[in-house]
Order: C-alpha cells, then structure tokens, then sequence
C-alpha cells in the first residue's frame, strides 16, 4: 500500500493558522510524526487557508527541511500545483488532483509530465461527482487515457472513484467496491487506485473502525493507495493483516512490527 | 450475516470432557453465553470425544433445554448426523456437513431433506481438500446440483470453500475469495456461503485482528455466513461495520449496540 498522509491540510485549524502566519513548527510536527507512522507522501493542502501559490512553495520547503518523505500536492488549482512542484529538491512527487473536465486535464497533465510526478485523477468532472459505478469506470478510463496518451505510464496514475460518506450516502461504498474492481482491469500492469479514505466516516462516532474496515475491504478489490490518518494504529494494523491475507506480506508472528518498523526506516521517520 | 457459534466443539478439552461424562453445566454455560452474544445457530460437534450417536443427541438435548436457538449438528458421520436430527424439537436446524463424494451425497443430503434442515458442503472429495479455485468450484457446483435434485433450494444450502491457515498456506485466502465470488454466480437467489472462520488464524498470535479482517474481505465477495467465535466483541463489531458499509445494515451512531441488542434477542439471549 501507498500511503499518503493527510495531515497537512488547511483543513486543520492548526495547518490553517500555520500558513496564515507562516509558522513551520506545526507543520514540521506533523511532518516528522507522520514519516515515522510510515507516510510514503506527505499531502499538503493550502485549501482554504490561501490562495497564493507561493504558500504552496513555502510549505514544501517547510516540509522537505524536515523529513526526506516524498510530497503530493494537493490543489485543484493548476497555479498552486505548479508552485508547488517548482520548489521540489528531486524528490519524488504526486500531483493531487486533476477532474476529468477537459480543461483541468489540459492544464494539470502536462505539469505531471514536466516535474516527473505522479497524477491522483478523481473521477469527477464539471456535472460534479457521479453516484453511479458507469460514470465513474467512464470518467476515471477518460483520465486514464488522456494521461497515457500524454506520456504518463501506468504506475504514475492513480485513479480515485470518490468515497462518500457512509453516513448520508450508504448505497455508495459498494459501488465505490465495484469500480475499484473495474480499474484494476484498465490496464496490464493497472493504474494505481487511491482514495480519500476519511471520507467515509465524516460525522460518525466509529471513524477508526468504519475507516479501517472499509479500506480491508477496498485493498480486496484492488486499491493500492490512501490518503488516511496515518497516525491511526489501529487502521495501519488493519492494513499490515489486509497485506498479509492477501499474501503481499510475509507471515511471521511478529509481522505488524516488522510492518510499522519497515514503514517508518523506508519514509526517513527513523534512522 | 448467519453466525454459528463453535464453541461446543469437543476440540475444546472442556466440552470434551463434558461430552465423555455427560456433564451438561460446561454445555449450558456456553450455549446461553453464545446465545447471549447473538449466535443464529449453535454448532454441537462431539468429535474425537465420542464415537456413539446417543452423545450426539444427549448434546442436543441438554442445548434445547437451555436455549431457543438454532442447532447445527457437526458430523461427518451420517448415524451421528441423522441421531442430532431425530433428537430435535422442530426448531430450525442445519446438517454440517457433506462432502462432494458421491457416498457422502447420498447418504447426507437425504437427511437434510428430511428433517427439513439446511446443509453445508465442503468443497472436499476423498482426494482431500483443493487448493486451486478451479476444483472448489467444480466441487461447490457438484454439491449445489445435487442437493437442488433432491429438493434443496438454494436458502437452505451453504457451501463452504474452506479456508486454511494463514501461517502455513498464505496463498490460500485470496483463492477463497475468489471461490465465493464464484459462489455467488451459480443461482439467483445464490446458495449462502459459508467458512470455519477460526480456520485462518491457526497457530498465529493476532487470532482475533487476522479473522476479522478476513471476514470483512469475505463478506465484500458474498460471504453470508460463519461458523465463528461469537464471543469475540472485536470480530462481532467488524461484521456489523461490513454491513452497514455492504449498505445492509442502516445507519446510526449507536449501529454497534443496535446490532448486538437485535442479534441477542432475536437469538434468545436476552429476553
């Protein structure tokens, strides 16, 4: 599993006050904690916090002086990703995200190209997010396409079919399931798929257990990304056994500390 | 989810004991107890403790005088199948099991027809168990014909694709997902599914953590029943999280203590 950690985001309050007043301690906390749960990237939001790109270039100089973790960049502004990439020392990138409108792929895809990154591509588009498994397999292989015609090989392409929360739309987890498992048949070897996993269990009182039984479920069907809560023991152990049952990870009594100790070596959160 | 309770198993050296002795306090204690904790059926297997059909219906005697709940008579025996089903008093009951040997059918499935019971097939024959999907399904399909022939629709059949232990046959549990896929396909209404839970996490520390999260990523594929661990709070909650997010389940913030209330009472646990 690729693990994307979500923490820093505006969304936060304390992420929000930070790049108002262009603090780096609580990004920096939140950097090195989330390197040593074992974030293979680190998100990074400005949302609502900012609409200057040179915010997105502050924080990920702020993040990259911390930690040696890889970086998404999340904006669906194509002036914020490009800050972004920019202010990158080499070190592997995630383009988060484009839609499938034509206009934000024109945009946004050749930015992946040009910085060597990655592209998260939701599936959705200017009619908003569908709620049905057809537009969603239609939208994400639109996607697909366009950043494969554009140079972009599978492994740099993630789709995201859009998790919904359980809590006001219950019928769409298992389509979400459904399309999961059609991506995974786009291509030989498939795309990455990824989802915003928190959403799932926005305003509920079981976030951990309902998170962590929805992405056991999805890692069946063929999601092999998250951006999730990495500070979540309970959700990486979930993960740690998911591998395991689906005979990714070796068996050994002791497999979630061989799971959390390789995870937070390989993100440079331990020496 | 159907869940049959496995506790009164004379693999367990306390009900061994209590079977050899008829000691019924060791029987009653774990009857209410897996009632309590909202069991549909109660498995009763004498096994290695007993070789005497008489056991098998003292057992079932002592389970009805303690508890309204559902039996599931546990034999590969025939004599001792057919003494657990003279023995009961007209509640609900399932055969466990058959095999896809031609002697067992015969001799097997004329019992659940006659005791109106439902039946469990192991995708076994007398060459042992598969270890490839293919000769599951072929095996799971042979049961499902010849138990429909002689009168069984597919509500009262339950195929069990067995599951194996996750510390020595890794490769096993994702060819069990794929059987119950599989499964799902043969008929509409399908057959219900069904696996010995506790199967997978033989000899391994994170009993509890590797069966749940299997089960979620069963139950994804079309599991609809187990024989399991009932008392286990942490495998019981995952389950009812699977159906809320399988959408079979109705959203609230307390669905964790709705779905145990509902499951003890309707088991006759509680009154």
């Amino acid at each position: 599993m690729i693990l994307i950690g979500e923490r820093i985001n505006a969304g936060f309050k304390d992420i929000a006050r930070a790049i108002r007043e262009h603090d780096p301690a609580p990004i920096i906390k939140w950097a090195k904690k989330q390197a040593e749960c074992g974030a293979d990237y680190l998100d990074l939001n400005i949302g609502a916090a900012s609409k200057d790109p040179g915010d997105m270039a502050w924080l990920v100089e702020v993040v990259q002086g911390a930690v040696p973790t890889s970086i998404s960049i999340d904006s669906n502004k194509p002036e914020i990703l490009k800050a972004g990439l920019k202010a990158l020392d080499g070190r592997p990138a995630i383009v988060n995200s484009t839609t499938a409108d034509d206009e934000k792929l024109e945009a946004i895809i050749p930015l992946a190209v040009e910085y060597n990154a990655g592209l998260i591509g939701v599936a959705m588009d200017e009619r908003g997010s569908p709620q049905d498994v057809e537009r969603r397999i239609e939208l994400g292989a639109k996607i697909f396409m366009a950043a494969t015609e554009a140079g972009l090989p599978p492994e740099r392409i993630f789709l995201d079919p859009i998790l919904m929360p359980i809590r006001f739309m219950q019928d769409q987890a298992t389509k979400v399931l459904e399309v999961i498992r059609q991506y995974t048949l786009l291509s030989d070897p498939p795309p990455h798929i990824s989802v915003g996993l928190s959403n799932i269990c926005s305003k509920t009182k079981e976030r951990s257990l309902i998170t962590r039984t929805f992405i056991v479920m999805a890692m069946a069907a063929g999601l092999d990304a998250a951006i999730c809560d990495v500070t979540d023991e309970a959700l990486l152990d979930a993960i740690a056994t998911a591998e395991l049952i689906l005979n990714k990870e070796i068996y050994s009594d002791g497999y979630l500390q061989a799971f959390r100790l390789r995870r937070g070596t390989r993100s440079g959160g331990r020496s």
